[in-house]
């Protein structure tokens, strides 16, 4: 496949991509959309001038929307159908390369357009998938000889999170204020955050509803689960230190949560599918699953000083994962917890074993133990104000690439 | 006050409640009402009328509506007036007492109508803040001389719980089946609960929108705070207790949650204020509070076995609470989390200090070791299938009373 847009070989944003979003065109109209190099293409525009006519259950403009929520729930047979047409669409072979008008009417720049929230999230659940983080936590704040505890390799542990300050990349974030108690203090006391950390997680979204008492096994999950996106689960350590025994974390995380703009398909990320750890104990059969329910997703992180260059502190992969997202979906609906379209379900910390693979502040200082060396010169233990934290994700294969741009959160001082 | 329309004494539903709701009247046509005794009162057609034609910043008519959350978004000012209007029309010298077309039309024996959900729930979050309650947890599960964990008298403990499984009073739920982990297993197992139980609790719904970043004080909150349902936090204990830890409760909650139908404003509640247990050690500045932030409501529990009479199992009282509203919802937000019209609130179970006043089948019998002896010569430990748990409140003090009426929910077998 080669399209009549160019974009450089290591764009994010191939035709192997296409992925889906929402964006603001010109400051005034907004509409479901795609991209391609740095093109994104209006989508709404795109129905209306009849090139998705022909799509089965594609019956109303969908695309004129302020959400994807619309879209998706019209399932994979729809949404796949869409996503590769717009692909034979943008093929150098196509009407649509010559077709002038259409190209000028629906194809904007980058810096026409400003991306907003892809979904809206009626809920939203955080795992704890990873076993070096799980590790790493449980050896600094618990008992090094027995870092998981005893459920962990039985189950994906998870949480509920808020849903109400889920935000799109390039949002600021003010620093939290909160209750936190040092080691050395008799009373708690309150204050800005003094150890405000990000968590370098993805998240997959649900693109149907179930009925209570409904369950989704590993067989069905992939169908349900539309697609993914990069997420930074902002945390302030000190507050939820305080805070999460015994009902786990609530105001050191719900202060904000950012995510990449852009959702890409599992329909794209198959290429890249990967087999998961071996999971030992075996687990029970309702987590039982066949096939390679992992993808070879390579994870970045840079933190930038305010008029500083942006400084690469970790380099992960999604492939770490210990628990996959069919068994995380399996589990969370096996005792019939309903599901909504566009719900959202982050993976926790993905860390890998290497030092530099370590997801969050917290683990790459080592509580602070180990402040990195910024290229400016200054020392980070936690995230500082007007510090901005970006996330990249990418999978390559064969000269196949299909990525997500970027996450991308500035840190402002409290309130 | 007295009005055009019959009540017993004993009604929950008085001319000085004036609750909200929303029904399906005569099964095809579903609008936001109010009630008074077994009257139930369609606002939308009332608006329609006129009647609220000169309340100012009602320049919709809100009622037509699937949820209460466009009329509560109005804020008190607004819906104040619209209540106190509707106590005014019922008031037995109104005009309204004397227009049989209006009366016809608009009001509704209750056998006509079916509540539904009075609101659509963005979020949901679950506190923990009666101190008979935690102490009881505590001595059952950690050590009965610490029962309460070091931050539970700094902060009103709170987690994040699962909005889409809310559901309104009558609706069956399936009992949960999940992974537990038995004490003499050496292995967890899959199966249904063995240990389904209730939590009686009451929610406040908040009826504005925040911004990220903002907070909401002590003194603002009770403006925030539109009003009060009955809440049965259904909770599987057995699957609680093996994936609790170090995330918070997740499968043992998320499966359902039940509410009552009418939404009683705290306006209603004003003449039932009385004064919190004394807080010792001393809060921090942003939990102190004026004034009388507690309510006295009478809360009762009933256990219905399939075609066998209510047993009354709980007496207890919402003005037990350690920690207040106010104090919830300034902690809630003093983080910058923000908050969205709808959102419930529920207080955590609320037990007395009488053993016959414990919220929980868990306390009751005390992790099932004095099972309840039920007037059909059964006994219970927790709760069977085909068993209905049945909540209701009211608040009394010199001849008016206001009631909530009840939540009630039957369980069914696993599927």
């Amino acid at each position: 496949m080669k399209s009549f847009v160019n974009y450089p070989e290591n764009s994010d944003f191939s035709i192997h991509n296409i992925p889906f979003g929402v964006a603001v065109f010109n400051k005034e109209y907004i509409a479901c959309c795609t991209r391609i190099g740095d093109m994104v293409i209006d989508l709404a525009t795109l129905y209306d001038y009849g090139f998705f006519d022909d799509i089965e259950g594609l019956d109303d403009n969908v695309f004129e929307a302020y959400t994807l929520n619309e879209f998706i729930e019209l399932g994979k047979p729809v949404t796949n159908a869409v996503r590769e047409r717009i692909q034979e669409l943008l093929d150098e072979e196509s009407k649509l390369a010559r077709d002038e008008k259409t190209i000028e009417e629906c194809f904007y720049n980058l810096d026409q357009v400003k991306m907003m929230m892809p979904v809206h999230v009626p809920n939203y659940t955080d795992f704890y998938s990873s076993i070096e983080h799980a590790t790493n936590v449980g050896k600094m704040f618990r008992d090094p000889a027995n870092a998981l505890l005893p459920n962990w390799k039985h189950l994906p542990v998870g949480y509920h999170g808020r849903a109400s300050s889920i935000v799109v990349s390039g949002s600021e974030i003010h620093r939290p204020k909160g209750q936190m108690k040092p080691a050395d203090a008799e009373k708690p006391i309150f204050g800005p955050s003094k150890q405000l950390d990000f968590e370098l997680e993805m998240a997959f979204i649900v693109n149907k509803n179930t009925e209570m008492g409904e369950s989704i096994s590993t067989a069905e999950a992939e169908d349900a689960i539309f697609g993914m996106v990069l997420f930074n689960d902002w945390s302030a350590r000190d507050i939820q230190s305080w805070e999460y025994v015994p009902l786990g974390p609530f105001l050191g995380k719900n202060f904000g949560s950012s995510v990449s703009p852009w959702v890409v398909t599992l329909e794209a990320l198959n290429p890249f599918r990967v087999s998961s750890p071996t999971q030992d104990p075996e687990v029970l059969d309702y987590l039982k699953f066949e096939g390679d329910k992992n993808f070879d997703i390579n994870l970045e992180v840079y933190l930038q000083p305010e008029n500083g260059d942006e400084n690469l502190i970790c380099k992960s992969n999604y492939k770490f994962m210990y628990w996959n997202m069919a068994q995380q979906l399996a589990h969370h609906t096996v005792n019939g917890c309903n599901v909504e379209v566009g719900d959202m379900y982050a993976s926790g910390t993905i860390s890998g074993k290497d030092e530099n693979s370590f997801g969050s502040m917290l683990e790459l200082t080592w509580r602070g133990q180990n402040p990195l060396k910024l290229n400016n010169r200054t020392e980070r233990k936690f995230i500082e104000d007007n510090d901005t934290v970006i996330m990249r994700g990418y999978a390559e294969k064969n000269g196949v690439r299909v990525g997500f741009g970027e996450v991308s959160g500035k840190i402002l001082p409290a309130n």
